[in-house]
């Protein structure tokens, strides 16, 4: 199996990720695709980032995610290639990879990163607007041939990384933030559920909101409830019950929130 | 061929389609995947199996039809896998395949209905909130695999069934109601053609509206002509040549629709 | 490798395009098959066309590109099948292949144009309103299972073409149009990078607004900056750094663009 998956924020307008699709099988015809997604926000490095960390887990090993938020495209940002564990990163140096490495970092896994600076395993003409094409696409379908990273490029060792946010520590509990919203409208919390193992219960505030307890799934609330539960990456989340939180709330991203054990519990 | 079909009101933002094919094919390498559609309204159970329905016909015999608009995901609802004829459905037991189930035994196709409760054929970790990825991505690819169904849980005769509205009949005709709205604005209707086999003429009522007689295809109408036809599932269904009915119409899923026979023919 | 690509405005909110693919699996169980889009502007034939010109040069040899924005379906317009140099186009006769078919006229490609009018290669029921589905896909599946297109149908000389708009030359340059806007908001026009190669610098002019020079990338100007490149396709092109040209200038696909030599360069 040879499976290379795809994430964008192309969109699905133009045919620019069947491009990415055909240039592949062009080098590599046995090569399997998946999109993740091409609906990552215009230029949003973060939301890229994050949507790549919660899906490549799902993968198996061996699989090539090619990832292309890129608006230092033509620029001299590098382009990259790595291995982070068993799974394989192929775009821009922007810190589209920042949670894949940071995963294999904290499990001791093998990293290899690579400058991808050998034309000869990209198209013949390289445009400085859609290096997803030219260059990620070619070099990821290569490498799905066989090639080794080691002809690719040359080994490099500091990788642009985003600083994702991380909760602080307040009395009795965590100061987060909202980091993704989902299609459904579910808001997402860099508050994850080990931090609040020991917690007996808890009483989530968000802007003037404030929700007690943790529900165990989405049915077990009333159609138009707010609440608040660990989503499917084991988040902090807060939903509407066959609703939008987003709607709801008015939230957005980066909006703060803050989870404590109630002083009664 | 081993195939697999998604149908899901996931949306395409998030990656969620995607995850579901790396659980895929982690475990059955050799599954081909299509998408059916991701966009059904969110928690919209009917037309995710309306749109299963349509679908469904126009795949090989033994493909396997995930489906997952699931409201009730994480609560007592039951996770199913059926053999309905010649396919097979993987999904939540909340009517989703209602319509596949309807035509098997009107068929008298052979059917067995499975509540999926043996673990060992999920992710080892199962969320309360996205069984579409815990359990069913997972036993689908396991069925793909060869594990017969009554491996993957025991048989039950209790599914629950969506009732689907069928028109009535009125004098000289049929009244009926809007159940679908394309992504043309295409009105279809629960009126079906065969109930029409009979009639000379038709004149259709929506509204203040009346539509003398049906045509035959799209460009037989001017652009911007509000038309009747059969439409490719053997729906009567409202149209605006090169443009929307819904727009022009104004009009939601449940509307009445009535046709009849004009006396004059 | 048996490819083939589907290029339509079916959307995807009702399951069009998975169905064309249950279909071309049920007859070539051994086809990839590739989106190009689904998302051309209903029933907008030039932008399928153009769409389908800027995707195919990237699919390898023997490609089969399904193309299905049909206004006409079910009137007397043909359905088609050809063979433009080494790619494969099947949809209906209304201009979408014209841009493959210039380019292979322009390289002296061998070309076969072929009326489909053998039903033993459509579905068995044949609809007014969806040959996607009964015509295009099961040609499509069987041209890639090695039936020659002299069995699908009978060769014709006369395909439907569009008349692609051309810039003309006016006193030191171009006047042309804007014939695309993407998913990014970027503005590409029909004034090719050919025609600028003896510029020295240029000078864009679009409604009220002057853009002095081409950028070499996105990256090299500022936020929020419009700058004029050479796009991805080889066109000059309007953008907004990190931004959207569209809402920026409020403009429309049509809208005219000149460029010219500044005479103090």
């Amino acid at each position: 199996l040879k499976l290379i998956t795809l994430l964008t924020d192309f969109g699905l307008l133009d045919g620019y990720p069947g491009i990415l699709q055909g240039v592949i099988l062009t080098i590599s015809p046995d090569a399997r695709i998946v999109d993740i997604t091409h609906n990552i926000k215009p230029h949003d490095v973060f939301a890229g980032a994050l949507a790549l960390g919660s899906a490549a887990p799902y993968f198996p090993p061996g699989t090539i995610h090619i990832a292309v938020v890129d608006p230092g495209v033509g620029t001299r940002r590098r382009p990259l290639a790595a291995r982070l564990g068993d799974q394989y990163f192929v775009g821009p140096d922007n810190g589209l990879m920042t949670d894949l490495l940071n995963k294999a970092e904290i499990q001791g896994d093998a990293i290899d990163i690579i400058h991808l600076n050998q034309p000869r395993f990209w198209l013949p003409a390289v445009s400085n607007v859609f290096h997803g094409r030219d260059i990620f696409a070619p070099s990821a379908a290569h490498l799905a041939n066989g090639v080794p990273l080691s002809e690719l490029g040359c080994i490099i060792h500091d990788p642009v990384r985003l600083q994702l946010p991380t909760p602080s520590a307040i009395p009795g509990g965590w100061r987060g933030q909202v980091i993704h919203i989902d299609h459904f409208g579910n808001l997402a919390t860099n508050i994850e559920s080990f931090q609040l193992q020991n917690f007996r219960s808890v009483e989530v505030s968000l802007g003037s909101q404030v929700i007690h307890g943790l529900l165990h799934a989405f049915g077990d609330g009333k159609p138009g409830d707010l609440l608040a539960l660990i989503d499917s990456s084991g988040r902090l989340s807060l939903c509407v019950v066959n609703g939008s939180a987003e709607k709801y709330l008015n939230i957005k991203i980066g909006d703060p929130v803050e989870v404590v054990q109630p002083e009664s519990s």
